[in-house]
């Protein structure tokens, strides 16, 4: 059923719903789903409203609802945003050596638990290439040559660039790159890269966060999913969860049940985001599930 | 900070939210939480609504809401109820000799966790006499005698009758009541007793489920919180959880971990229902915690 | 590292876990792992143990183990077993038409996550050849006609017996396979044929639990993983998760949530078995994890 | 039951378990469970062994025992403690104003949940008094003066002590006592006293960890339980648990939330701790629980 997504941000006073959902109503526009938060410490407003597309006038698709909305807009002073879902969002990948997160993820795009297209995987190794194409999307290997210079990094970002471009990616997700990002690069790109790190941060940020909760004995074990900003694991947390583990697992064990957790969480973020459940609160995120 | 809260349920159609929240912003009234569900499978919509009392001009109460919302709902065919956060529910708490669950609420109701008055526990049996009474709450012991005949029961149920008049209760917790209520007490008080149940039911419904579940060899152990109907253990669920249990469990074991998991889940049900967050769907709930 | 399992069951008595370590020891065998249950209910004792192949003198292997074990074995009026950690188990997965099952088990196999070997996958459809295939596994479809009567039934189980004595299948797993073995199918493999239900059993047994979960208004969903008998969906439980779901959420949200949860649980309760860390108790389990 | 339970550390090396079992099966003595545990890393070996004290013969009590494990014992360069069920542990609390923790525990030591004697409850305020007396435990209220200098804290600790030598303490459990331990009173005492900290460490150490989770926007929040060792928020970790939390919770929700946590993760600790199934491995621990 193709709906059309409106997402609002704008400072909290009385009449916001009011006025919205009055406007879709005046319109014989049917809501499938609204959530809305008001957050008592910023004074911001946000408000997520599905509406059903057939439930409107023929002719009335999204840029006509788009202008019908705009004194409304104005008026509240709103940060707003419609997504039509026949309009599917565009996700690249970008990858390692590891696979769990590129197969998984391929999987439910595959099983239609993911709506959006794919249309390109890009990683600084060979190894994912045979995975990959078997899924029926383009493969991109931009390689990092190790120590690379300043210089050397610009130009692969260049290319990465260049790639997601052509592509036209409405949205980057980190599956487990190991590659540090460019500041300008992430600069660019607010609240559309998405990023999976294997801990519960802020515990064990940085690298190895398996082996650092090895080393301090931890009971639990987590994985979480946040939006890309140019402080590396500082960006608005979008999901995280844990799982139990005991003093008889090893490292490698951990890795093992961390797979688990960073696959199941970075799919839930990035289902979350793609149906514009994501609404970013200055360095956090209302999640409207 | 004081507010008012008003629960819609009514047949799904265009308008109900930008007419329900026109009202309140016609009025000045500044809104703190909403949340609506529109079930595809009845065709009901379902909204809750909190609006902060001082919002509303001087004057115009819970009356002045209700006598102007009137019309809104003879329109769209609403059953609704508004509730005023400043007139705490009274709870009444059924128990019998276990006192987890009992000490559990009294304690989350003295900490203030549980936002309501409860002026009275009863009991078939003295042994929870001390703990209630430490609490600054009345115990009333209301015993049943062993093998009890019909006339016997209705004469003890007479008696909980008076005394929940008398306390003018307007929710009765099963808190491990072991006795089954009679059909017309349950039919007299729908949606208005809440039972916790030691299973996650459907499975081990009547007697015993620990044991049910010993035998039975499960792997995890839960209970369920729902409203009591004259079908015993059939009402609607308002809340469930599990807790992981293995081999090495015995029976007694179940129970105790059990009783953590039926502290939390009846906390949780019941302060969700004082919260009005629990709406009745057929033999189903929506709860919007 | 080469490690062999030993596995034991017998009445329990004084001196078992002496007589056991001590000839172990006595060879001067190494011990990596080892966990016991003493069944109150039943009088049996229950041992895993893993021995560091090379610990143990050269030329003094299974076999040597197993010979003079024996003597211990019988003293105690021991059932027991002993894996080569190199002799990898056989696997054949039966399914239909739906692929999660498959597809999970087959990324973890080829990552390494489960110590096994899986030459064959069978199933009643077409549809799931080319995943199978691409992971270097035989595909083989042995069809069940529509209404198919005893005889062509029979067949059927008939022409799958062949295809997993050719293949020399250790384990059995029901993947998602929707068809009910014959009860001589099961009787034939005790111990040896694992299935996920897609419900928390015993709640849902039977066709459609996602269904029967929806009408019946649950707050959790969950997913059995079990050894099969003749009666159906009653075998001894391996292991057992839940998720939440809410009001929200249709049969098809179900569906995908519990493909998550039947996934997780059938990898599990698989690696467990594979590792020899699950024994029979009657018609329970007694897991090792 | 009467139980003697063993608790063993040494250099991991063949024969241990053979050792030890050998020895208790010479006495007759029936094991009614038995864990152990080899750290790879450090190369430690951990044994807990739980012995039916009417299985060994009359007149070989704890003594007898431990007297006869002298030569295993000196033999494998054990660390090794022998506890006898019927000499109940005496653990005494700390807290100050906030009570869930204090309630929770009583709570669970009456319902006969925790095996242990609780003689006195110390804090440094007077809130408490009316709930520990109402169990019958004794309250003793030590204040701490605000803005102490060393030698006044060093007064407060001095008196402290003498209480807890006095009522001849084995374990302290800081139950939300909001003050710092002096560096030698935790050096006398390790791996012997037990606390909460409201987050899953090493996440928000320090003061005021919700409003920490608050800030940073986290999806979980969790409690842990540790041994207090001179370096704050840095001792061995016992058990650690989280729950989810969203965008919608405020800082005092996440309080609510926490205190459950907190309550659960300490008594599920503390449990353990009583029954001798926390074994300190450097500053980590092994938990078979």
């Amino acid at each position: 059923m193709r709906r059309y997504i409106l997402t609002i941000t704008c400072p909290d006073r009385v009449g916001i719903v009011a006025a919205v959902t009055g406007l879709i109503a005046g319109h014989g526009g049917s809501v499938l789903e609204a959530a809305q938060h008001g957050d008592l410490q910023s004074g911001r407003f946000f408000l997520r409203i599905e509406i059903v597309a057939d439930s409107l006038p023929s002719g009335f698709g999204p840029a006509e609802l788009a202008a019908a909305f705009e004194p409304v807009a104005t008026e509240f002073d709103m940060e707003w945003h419609l997504s039509d879902t026949e309009r599917r969002k565009r996700v690249v990948l970008l990858a390692s050596k590891e696979d769990h997160c590129v197969a998984d993820l391929l999987y439910r795009w595959r099983a239609g638990e993911l709506e959006c297209d794919v249309p390109c995987v890009i990683s600084n190794h060979e190894d994912l290439r045979g995975l990959v194409e078997w899924h029926g999307v383009r493969f991109r290997c931009v390689p990092v040559p190790a120590g690379a210079d300043p210089d050397a990094k610009s130009a692969v970002f260049g290319e990465i660039d260049r790639i997601l471009e052509h592509e036209r990616a409405d949205v980057v997700v980190l599956a487990r790159y190991m590659q540090i990002l460019p500041p300008a690069f992430c600069a660019a790109r607010p609240g559309r890269i998405i990023n999976i790190h294997h801990s519960f941060l802020p515990s064990f940020a940085g690298a190895r966060p398996y082996h650092q909760a090895f080393e301090r004995g931890v009971k639990l074990i987590g994985a979480t999913c946040h939006y890309v900003t140019a402080e590396l694991d500082e960006g608005p947390i979008i999901e995280q969860d844990t799982r139990r583990i005991d003093h008889g697992d090893s490292a490698d064990e951990l890795r093992r049940v961390g797979r688990d957790v960073e696959r199941s969480v970075l799919a839930r973020g990035l289902r979350w985001h793609l149906e514009d459940r994501v609404l970013l609160n200055g360095n956090k995120t209302v999640v409207f599930p």
